[in-house]
């Protein structure tokens, strides 16, 4: 089955530990923490007796490196990745932390984004004799630290993390070293931060807190940090200083924790300032102190927020009319004899008592395909709703990701053919309201600094686009 | 690792259809809906070529009965159960439905709940030759029918059944016949529901909501029903008439999914009913129109409708202040070399940015050994928040319960050791309260059905408590 | 896939310790030297803490029970269990032993045979109330022996076998007892033995070698041995003294371990002697002392001690043309897409070099459908061999067997629809014989002591013939 | 626990079809039949939708493939693969094929073989920048074909290939065509076969058996011969012509199986000659027609066609005078708590009727460390051996392999350490003798294209020894 939700690629850990240390469990709990960014393959690398010892296969956390809790380890250093399925691949190839030997020494990385620029460097690899075992990205950019004619590891690595494009926070281990690296553009997060003698690399802040680190910050776009027996360095990919930072504003929207710190802001409290917006919008349409509703029900777990934000901006009453079941989780696989209703019913469900006779906003992230929104509008009317009126947390997505995001072909998002009241028509919904992507800006507090081509189109440098998407589509051609 | 929440012991379906159709297929959605009620073993038991076929094993229901929905099947009949683990044993003898060839035709039973006079019936079983195979009660029940010199298998179970004294919601299939059976006191929930050709049994109404059907009731205590091709008949358990109705409070407080109809009422209004008790009782202890915190903050999932209740009752802003990571589950095992803290850090994360300086009303359902409150109170704390005050859904836990929860000993539940305000401290916040009894049977509605043994004491008929269980406790002393 | 050669349903293994032993280990070895007796499931059963711990499942000795070897295990008296699937049936529930409470205590049993008026005792448990949760005759022994009257264990055991009739090899543990029970008529094999502080018990002798035990004996007819820390007891079930002994013959033809001595004779040296005669018998027809053949080849493992037997009577060399592939296994499953055939050659391979332009004399085991013998007849011709002269080390199989081998209907046994002389045109032979009845009892050395009733239809005692069996058969009316 | 025979690395299969056909179905019955060159990992590539698919995991061919059986697939070309472990290590990493992207297109290879030039070109290939994901041989080639500046992939083939020493036998496949690729010096066997529209490659002919390929040949020692839907072309790698060919003649004495023919040779002729060889010997030494025992035993199965040419020749009664356990496999795994001696006696058990009071001639292949002899000799001198005879069908081994069999260090290997006649006393035989190399070279047929490398030390070309086999063995001195 299709996913019905965008899906991120990856989430990372990394940890450095001067006194040795049982790095697999402690590389263990941040990760877990860190599964909601995927949960097709779980992977570690750590040094044990001066080699790299990885354990990777598909699977969750728990049931992938549970096991190797059991005995103790003493290690220095180790890296940890969680990944999401694309394309439909669900590969073991694919899985990371990827380890390979070179001319350089050890290296093991686990990669959280997607290069823009690989397919020209894979033909000039191609060329010059390199064999690929993986699709993934992370395999080039190996070849190229092992490739390039520098001296050393060090201006190998600088150097060719110069050649990428796109996005890339990585964790990676080099013999004894830990490694931090964040692309130019900032695209997706990671953090760095330090406790007694560790030094912790994380995805996300939430990762860091649960081993109780409290000095922690975001690693920069573009920097680089190498940290080791023999201290911590940092270092900075060289760069066009024209190019600005751009960091995924859906990140802060819908994938991360909202109970973590991204881009060193709170992803909680920007969710409520999304849901506010909304409401304030809606006043505003509708010239009047309330938005005229009775209750606010969010999509559990993606619109909650959001909705608080709503619900007391609006001073409307919040309320759990939707039931999550989360035995399913993201990443239940549907019987192919059961529909795609079924599935949606299986993890949501709604309280009667609650919507029975009531006007309900009911709120959400955002809408892709259209189809999961159809049917929890139906469930809702069915459990007695007096109306429904849906709200989006995110403007309209239009534009594919190119940066570590799985969004499908233009011709797929639904907005793209539907205008919002069309969309509503569609939905079965008695009103639909997108958030302004300028009120999105605002919510951010600093535009300049993040991206939001998926909602307009404006690529931060050029990027792979299909022949397909450069075409008009129904709702550019309507407007045009 | 011990159980830090209550644990219910099960979850029945089942289904009769005059049409032939996919049994296991149509039991595994509402099974799937009741998995919150046991995590340890799913099963399912259908008729199938004049044979009753059972599937069972130790696992979630997607991992044991998900392989069966591949292939088609043709039956009228079928029940399904889901288990939870108590006396800490995951015996895969005990899984249920449990099947038996008998001179009465072939049984399969799923049971939900726990009776009292296991061990006098056993003993007369055993005098006269009977074995035993499980630790289950319901291999008594089902050696009790079979040995029964009434003729007929219906005058048998009833005669058995009116045997049994304990908490019973059942779901059988006899031969061709699907049965539905409650115990006279009425312990445990059980539902039945028509849609079109077919006859649902469920625990929850959400079960049934689950495969829209509309027109459903709580089947009766003491009620019996048989539903066959000739028809459905409803039968009652010869009885005591003085002995009332003893509907389990839990359920209502914590045990049943909030988007579930129990007892003929919506469990999500009772819960805000009781939350909205607590906010109450603390604006009549100051004297205030507002009990003087900033916001209401649930322990996700089980204290989120209370806590609901009570912020719209105080009129103080509701807030997520934690963020519940699902991907644990309850049935996550803890690696041995971890502490119960991290545990509780893997599964629950406060959000800095919402507690930080706010003086927090901290919501959950109940207190077993207090172990938990004390870790979380602490998380709070630890990410800022000036004050915390805890209040409990639930009265003060001090009993035992026989009727199919599993509670620790007398001597293990805490509020038989600490006041309110020595457990306060104990816990490290700046004030709890439990729910009032009073208030409790308020918010019932009729509490002349419940029972509320576990807090009182006051069981509806003579249960077998320990020598232990009988003397006072560190509060019974002090009180006395 | 259905069975091509006769199955025998299971193996059993025993062990008292004086001193505490680890029994789950000293029951592996053992019981793994009988795995040939039972691939389908295999469990133990040994005390612990005054307690009877099992572990059974479907699959093989190692896989099953290889995890219960890394931890150590303090124990005085355990048994063991290998079964073979018969009936297609390969459910768990009929995986042994068999473990219950009762009111004579706890017991386990480990059975080999069958029972023949278990549908008698079966009625009458039925008629009293029994409740049956297994298809195996186990089941009824344990109810008989709890609804016994009789004051104490030791009476009740006693009376209960003595309503037996049938083939019951069985070992049993009472509370802290080990027991040896042998049916009146020795159907089955089993034998004792003695080391040190350990008394052993086991299907077959090898079980015993391979824990170097070299005290041993045969557990007599109808003997029944009590071992426990006050010494070990022998008694015998009363039967009617003028029914005799009746050990399976194809035990020793087939089933058991050519290495291992049952019925107190070695089976390696009966194989021969068969072998021999079948020589004996080509002469004496060729009236030649060279039956014209120029190498004798056996089927491996079946055939090659008989065929052993009749290269050195026959003095024709002995070779292995046809070369077995062990890794199929006697349980491999053939992919549905395949054939038979495959099959057959996936599992044995006939040597060209010793094949080509030779007259063979093929020696196998006995015929069942005869689907077998075609292809390897085919598959040697195919190997260049001018003649092939197939020579079964068993007699006309023509009637079912009721004592524990899982012989096909009457008219599924080719030899109840083609003579000798059909079938070896059938199968492709240039001459096929059988062992001659009174060739296979005159190698028997006291064929009183034997039962031949799959050759000759004369039982011991009546058995549960179905009507179809009762019916002549195409060989019958021919005669006839 | 060490390997206590001697292992080989591998079997690979190929097959091109020139109609569209179910490759993968296609490959699992013959890869099945060379199960015994490797049991630790399976896998086949094969080409489906202009891609190259590749399944393999750690495991048996059934369990790891059986289930690629059920779906039909249509393709023209795979490979497959088995591998043995070394090293002690059983990484998945380095299951077979092994599949990679590359400059020069697709390109999937299963080898069978080592290389000496391994660290040279590695070191070459670093400097070049290469990464290596794997510790296999396998990588290295693919590194050096892609690498090559050649224009085109037949080119850089032939000139890669003609950089390798060491032992190659491969199967490859280039987008659609299929490769057979066998080193100059022919140090391991592969064959070529064809039927119908189909061309098959194996490692022995018993696979091309399977498939009723009858019309096959030798893959000559350094012919490539490329096969795919333009038609089928012989090459060869160019080579120093006063090289002469090597081919393994361990594979003669124990690693193939009896019913191949490799080399254009009959295994099961050759091991008789080397039996007889062993009786001439003893006739020789005795001055006697027979050499004074009473039975001739195999150590089945290693020992069973060279024991047959022992007795055929000596004229004394061949016996099976040891019984296998099949269940054991060549895999299995003792647990910790055992000894070596029980891992022999679960898988080798006398028969003590056929041994009692008999002088024994005992047949094996080869001795390694001697350990496994030991504990026979004991075993057969238990069941009551009047004399043991131990007598080996190979030489005494005293050199370390590098073209693909795992011989331990010459200090491990006993005949390095003791004489025959200190080996027979040290295994408590009554006598031993080895094969003669002389003889061996005689039963070879042609001695000149055989490598006896192991032992006599004689390697076609340079390897790697390590300094520690370079220095004189005890018996090397005594000689000295």
């Amino acid at each position: 089955m299709k996913n019905h939700k965008l899906g991120h690629y990856c989430g990372v850990v990394g940890l450095f530990s001067r006194e040795p240390s049982n790095i697999p469990q402690d590389l263990y709990f941040p990760l877990f923490a860190l599964q909601h960014r995927g949960q097709e393959s779980a992977g570690i690398a750590y040094r044990e007796d001066d080699q790299t010892v990885v354990h990777k296969d598909l699977g969750m956390v728990s049931s992938v490196l549970g096991k190797y809790l059991e005995k103790p380890h003493s290690s220095h250093a180790g890296i940890g990745h969680v990944r999401y399925s694309t394309h439909g691949g669900n590969k073991k190839e694919n899985a990371q932390p990827l380890v390979v030997n070179s001319n350089k020494g050890e290296i093991a990385i686990a990669h959280n984004g997607n290069l823009t620029n690989t397919k020209e460097l894979k033909e000039e690899l191609f060329q010059e004799g390199a064999i690929f075992q993986t699709s993934s990205d992370t395999e080039v950019i190996l070849h190229l630290i092992s490739r390039c004619r520098k001296d050393g590891f060090h201006e190998a690595l600088m150097h060719s993390l110069g050649r990428l494009k796109g996005a890339f926070s990585m964790v990676a281990l080099h013999d004894d070293s830990l490694i931090a690296i964040r692309d130019p553009w900032g695209f997706r997060p990671l953090y760095i931060g330090w406790k007694n003698q560790k030094t912790y690399l994380a995805s996300e802040s939430v990762a860091l807190d649960m081993m109780q680190v409290t000095e922690y910050r975001s690693v920069q776009p573009g920097e680089v940090i190498i940290i080791n027996q023999e201290g911590e360095s940092s270092y900075f990919i060289p760069r066009n200083p024209r190019e600005g930072t751009h960091q995924c504003i859906f990140e802060m929207i819908y994938f991360a924790r909202p109970d973590s710190e991204i881009y060193d802001s709170s992803v909680h409290n920007f969710r409520k300032r999304i849901g506010a917006a909304l409401a304030k919008k809606d006043r505003e349409l509708l010239n009047s102190p309330h938005p005229g509703g009775d209750i606010v029900v969010p999509v559990p777990d993606s619109g909650t927020i959001a909705a608080l934000g709503y619900a007391q901006h609006a001073e409307i009453p919040f309320e759990m009319g939707l039931t999550r079941n989360h035995y399913t989780g993201r990443s239940f696989i549907l019987p192919s004899t059961a529909e795609r209703e079924l599935a949606v019913r299986l993890k949501l469900h709604p309280v009667r008592s609650v919507i029975q006779g009531r006007r309900v906003f009911l709120i959400d992230d955002s809408l892709v395909r259209g189809t999961t929104a159809k049917i929890l509008v139906k469930l809702i009317k069915e459990a007695g709703a007096a109306e429904v009126h849906l709200r989006l947390s995110a403007p309209e997505i239009r534009w594919p990701c190119f940066f570590g995001i799985d969004i499908p072909t233009r011709k797929e998002l639904i907005s793209n053919s539907l205008s919002p009241e069309e969309l509503s028509k569609h939905v079965g919904a008695d009103s639909l309201q997108f958030l302004q992507e300028e009120d999105l800006k605002t919510a951010s507090g600093s535009p300049g600094k993040f991206c939001f081509s998926c909602f307009n189109g404006d690529y931060p440098f050029e990027v792979p686009l299909r022949p397909e998407a450069r075409q008009a589509t129904p709702r550019d051609k309507n407007r045009g």
